[in-house]
């Protein structure tokens, strides 16, 4: 008997239907002896639907009346799915944020949980309960309701595996896995069994969008191990352990250390959103990169990649990418400032991705960089930025060449479907 | 300065728009130095949209689940209302009734409201904000969200202000207050300036839906003086006094005991929903009206008025009214009884209305019945059965005389409309 949190997101408590086959996944596990906790979202559109009367209201709603608000299309959810799983004969309790005491800090729209009755809901655990809470919400110490930003509902599912010391916590989604990288890209992306919680992180903040960061990094401080797993595999009735095995989607857990069972690199992330800013013939001192970088930041300006040229006749180059959206603002401030950088030339482009090769591998193994080069190269792909951590390597490269790279890429290091062409890379 | 409570229903709240003219409402009285608590209730149209979600997912759904799920309607429309307001440059902060400490029973669906923290909202008022509390709802010791039945916002309304010893509790509503009877039948219905609430329970429980009954008799026993206003009704911005004089609708209060100025009957209430049983023929012994009517209560069918004939060589005629809709299922459990209670025939008809004068002026004029049955014998109107209280005499007619019935009787006790033809009766 293990104690297993599933958490569901928006799309697959988007109908009535849909809300029925998630009580009926549930009732599975309970039947097979689990403890269940459910967390959900709201039902898909829901949470626009009311921001939408809000904005209608004031153009910046209060923050306080926003979470008393949109905290409603969870309520709602919860409601619902109670109701199935006890339609189907299940004990089942429905809980909102402040009903389980999901403790947060008072920061409205982007609160962070600091503590949850976890004895409250085992004690309905205990008395054969499925246990189902809203997602996405708390409360502050004088009970003002309190949400944890768009996507928080991962958080509170890690949040309550972490409290209660659940076995795993699962994350129900509308894909059933965790790729090498995007399968729109090139149809030998492979779905992963298994990856690291810092692979996780790099692989979502750079683009792949399957878990919210904030729920990886709790899901890794706390080191409970997370899954991902598709919502839409129904698996034969009656079947439990046929469904499970058809359907395990890609576990995050803790790095095991010196695996040589470990790949050098488990996948590939890209982002589009990326656009590249040239700072040109700045005069070369100390203090020129603050001089350029401070008002971009102080505008809320997230800046990514940074590459400084080497000095010529006392003149450098300097470039950096943004979010595309950031793009004309950075320009705009940079034109402003040209005169008191001294500046020759500002000017800059949107026609750039980036992309990443990410392994906890990397770190035992030699040679990845130059091998990402030269695959890169021998397919005509000129680098224009370059930036490295522990367990990722990223180039930034002009748009049109993205499929190319990744797919090349993907070959190169091994990555390909076993019923691809090429399925194993020597270094 | 007074501590006003102001109640608003869903059709009150029923757009954006309108929404933002309550705002605007509340505004004006808090600007002229009012401390203003609002009650709201779900925007109309809101509650049914999530009683069919739940009743997609079960026939009856469990009641708790049930009220955690509609107790979100009046949630977004506290949270709505008070960004409007604050969009008006006034502070104002919602609370549910979990978040006031709006303690019930922990009969869901149906709950009785126990307690409020009135320390919680005055320490708002006297901060200067409105304090804008969700109707209908409350939590029991558990924590657990209860709803106090349809309509319940009213009972909240009142509670509060009793709770808060406010000056008076304003509900406001799409009609302009309360009328001398139903201005659809007569035109020459007038709205009343001023009822007890006596009289107010037994007009609305006989059919003048205005104000929920729990309202009435909770205003009642605390004396919260209680007006039915029209919320629609603007007046000009800018001119409180003459907005207040021309929408004053109609206050509910205290019978203020030998007015030599009050009238005999203050308004002609009727009920369409009556149906009619007649057992004819039952041997006349102790015990035969509860041998007749205890298995009808026990189906948990409501019996209005009363009738047992003299009897007649042995024998009587027993005749009740019930809601027509419990009408078939009442024959139908008679018939499964006729023999015991060797009943010679029973019959019945849906086709009668019950109208009744209703007047605390009563209690100290003679001759009220007999000039109510003069004056439906001269229009030729049958009165079927009879049944009277200190404040009340109800007859039942046939449901085609109601009109010609309630215009007769309005004009004949001296209700009609100043512009009207008769002013005054003599009794």
């Amino acid at each position: 008997m293990a104690l297993i949190v599933q958490k569901y997101g928006g799309t697959s408590m988007g109908s009535i239907d849909r809300i029925k086959n998630v009580a009926k996944r549930v009732k599975r596990w309970h039947d097979h002896g689990h403890q269940v906790i459910v967390v959900v979202s709201a039902m898909s559109g829901e949470t626009n639907r009311l921001i939408d009367l809000a904005t209608q209201i004031s153009k910046y709603p209060d923050p306080r009346e926003y979470d008393q608000m949109v905290s409603t299309g969870e309520q709602v959810s919860i409601s619902l799915l109670s109701m199935a799983i006890k339609e189907l004969g299940i004990g089942a309790r429905s809980f909102t944020g402040g009903q389980v005491a999901i403790k947060t800090d008072n920061k409205h729209n982007k609160a962070r949980i600091e503590s949850i009755d976890a004895e409250k809901i085992q004690a309905q655990l205990d008395d054969g309960n499925v246990v189902v809470v809203a997602g996405f919400q708390g409360i502050d110490a004088e009970g003002n309701i309190t949400t944890l930003g768009r996507g928080g509902s991962d958080t509170t599912g890690v949040a309550l595996a972490a409290a209660l010391g659940a076995d795993e916590c699962q994350i129900y989604t509308d894909v059933d896995g965790v790729y090498t990288t995007d399968p729109r890209v090139t149809s030998k992306a492979r779905k992963l069994d298994k990856i690291t919680f810092e692979e996780m992180l790099e692989m979502a903040s750079l683009g792949s969008k399957v878990l919210q960061i904030r729920a990886v990094e709790f899901a890794g401080k706390y080191q409970v191990p997370l899954r991902v797993l598709s919502s839409f595999d129904e698996g034969q009735d009656g079947s439990f352990d046929e469904e499970f095995r058809q359907n395990v989607g890609t576990l995050i857990t803790v790095d095991e250390g010196d695996d040589m069972e470990q790949p050098v690199i488990s996948g590939i992330a890209f982002n589009r959103d990326e656009a590249k800013i040239v700072v040109r013939g700045v005069p070369d001192h100390p203090g020129i990169a603050s001089g350029i970088l401070t008002p971009i930041s102080n505008a809320n300006i997230e800046i990514d990649m940074i590459l400084q040229n080497l000095s010529d006749q006392g003149l450098t180059d300097f470039s950096f990418t943004v979010n595309r959206p950031d793009f004309d603002k950075a320009i705009t401030i940079l034109e402003s400032i040209k005169g008191d950088i001294e500046a020759k030339e500002i000017h800059g482009n949107t026609d750039v991705v980036k992309v990443s090769l990410v392994g906890v591998g990397m770190r035992s193994h030699a040679g990845v960089a130059s091998k990402m080069f030269q695959v890169l190269a021998e397919n005509n792909i000129n680098i224009q930025m370059i930036s490295t951590s522990e367990i990722k390597i990223s180039v930034l490269i002009k748009e049109q060449h993205l499929e190319k790279a990744v797919k090349s890429l993907h070959t190169a290091f091994g990555l390909d479907r076993a019923d691809g062409e090429s399925k194993v890379a020597g270094l």
